[in-house]
């Protein structure tokens, strides 16, 4: 007996209609920061472009930020919650190892019982999830799919730390993808190097603080926790100039081939949204792929640091805001970060 | 200015060609773990079908059970890792929050460039990625997706919880899902129900160790790590009950939804493979869908014990072995989890 199964319709494409941006409430500046990594505003703006970053209090949680940034979208599509069936919210920094984020985000926004998950891509986690959100689309397994970059950074930073903590910052953004008729988001160039696990990475496994806290549970012996060069929870750390050289020449390429891809050129582009690592990348990425003066660029790094996974939708919706008249056109996005991982694709603008 | 758009051709369906298989190599019995929740090994065969459960000891980690399992499915489906384009690991028990398990994996199994993430979506967290990586594949965006269901529950149980903890194994369970000509995947039924969250959960928030540590390292105040009943490791809880309920009656609609969507019936089916939750939950499930004898129903649990996004792959690995002439036939396979979340569909077995 073989019996045929059946499968949904596809599409013929999907496209982004909207986005929606929550950052920390607080405003961090380099003074503010500088003490502990014996450094100064000079220094960080002159090495990072960065002026100040935003981090949220302890009662701003990644959920609200979740939250607040997909309810944005939503509204700008002109839908509701209940329009919604797939979300997916990539995060890195989420309190709870389950259950996911994404499934308090949907009965948050009234989108139950759409399918919900949590994706781990780090900071090319949002680029992955408008892949994975095309796919869906076009499949005809969903016809309105929220995508939420979304990290609170700043619970897993250590103050000393002169490799990457002091870039980090707080913030969520949000896309809706829909079907369309025209293609709206050209072929995703994803991808991983594996080998290169540790070049952006937590300083350790979680399960060493597990193991000191039943020690001391167990039998009140707390030193593996008091010792104060002994920093048992996880904070994130990065090989700077590797991730740099990496971030530069490689990124170039996947970059470039995202517009081979698209079947467009830099001069096509109305916008170019790398994710904020740094500014300097930024710059170096815009000049290796020759973006003309047209084009413009994200730099919403400026003045709310790397939000990992938050960056990129962060900086479309600066972009936007500063200028209407970017909507309707063509932006290369590209994510970046801990796997190593990356992922590139040509968007048309919101 | 108009610039039209590439995108990627999509393809006719997706099947599974393959199924890897690894569990935990300690074998854990109910007599050894009785003692703390005051039950015996009759009580709990009576309550969950389980007669053993197999765990992982420290040297076998999430990652290595992951990489067996993947590398059994690439083999199987006569492929090498350099031709997997994708990369998705189904886990809640990774002890990194970033980078990924899949980026990991990626690069042991030799499939460096593919995308790799992880996906959070708990025991539902298989049936998640079938869905995600049939719309990689459908919408030509991948031709071979690993898809690992992988978790080592035994970092995150309480001895002394009575809710959950004695039942959960350590196990990884992958599949090679690959384009085809006909549907060898049917539709997903794939959901959620967030205001549910706390039914199936951590006990709290990773942030409240965090919070006790640094006290403890900057202030030396250590009473609230040294309190013996003050646990500050999350491990999972659930609220039996109402999960059973849920499981039973809900769960009953989605899979007749997800038979009705495929167009087939119970009795078309060579197999059932329902999440191993709970043996009394597989009972239940299959008398409300009327399965008839004809089915093989997957009963892993028994010698596993319940290992969440592991467990529907393993129990499809258990009956392929122990009855090869089920190959080629239709598989009903349905995760439901923490979120609450839950993923079914039909599925022509490898």
């Amino acid at each position: 007996m073989t019996t045929t199964l059946k499968q949904y319709e596809p599409v013929a494409g999907s496209r982004i209609l909207s986005v929606g941006a929550a950052r920390g409430n607080l405003v961090v500046t380099n003074e503010d920061i500088a003490g502990p990594i014996n450094s100064s505003d000079e220094w960080i703006q002159k090495r990072t472009g960065i002026v100040t970053r935003r981090r949220a209090d302890r009662d701003l949680s990644l959920l609200d930020l979740t939250t607040q940034a997909a309810q944005e979208a939503i509204e700008k599509a002109g839908l509701t919650g209940a329009d919604i069936d797939a979300v997916i919210v990539s995060t890195v920094t989420s309190p709870y190892a389950t259950p996911s984020a994404a499934a308090a985000l949907a009965h948050n926004i009234g989108a139950t019982p759409a399918p919900a998950f949590d994706i781990s891509a780090a900071c090319a986690g949002y680029c992955y999830g408008v892949a994975q959100a095309d796919a869906l689309v076009r499949s005809g397994m969903a016809k309105h799919v929220v995508v939420v970059g979304a990290e609170k950074l700043s619970d897993f930073i250590d103050e000393t730390d002169r490799s990457i903590s002091f870039i980090l910052g707080d913030g969520a953004g949000a896309v809706v993808v829909a079907a369309s008729e025209d293609a709206g988001i050209a072929p995703s160039v994803w991808g991983s190097d594996g080998e290169r696990w540790e070049t952006v990475s937590m300083s350790r496994s979680i399960l060493d603080l597990r193991d000191a806290a039943e020690t001391a549970r167990r039998t009140g012996d707390t030193s593996a926790l008091t010792d104060p060069e002994n920093k048992l929870w996880p904070t994130l750390h990065q090989d700077g100039p590797s991730v740099f050289r990496w971030a530069v020449w490689s990124m170039a390429k996947v970059a470039q081939e995202a517009l081979d891809k698209a079947g467009v050129r830099a001069e096509d582009l109305a916008a170019f949204l790398p994710h904020q690592a740094n500014e300097r990348i930024i710059d170096e990425l815009a000049k290796q792929l020759k973006m003309p003066d047209t084009v413009t660029i994200g730099r919403d790094i400026k003045e709310t640091g790397n939000t990992s996974a938050a960056s990129i939708p962060l900086a479309m919706h600066r972009v936007l805001q500063e200028d209407p008249s970017l909507s309707g056109g063509l932006a290369l996005q590209i994510g970046f970060g801990a796997g190593l991982v990356y992922g590139a694709q040509v968007v048309r603008l919101p």
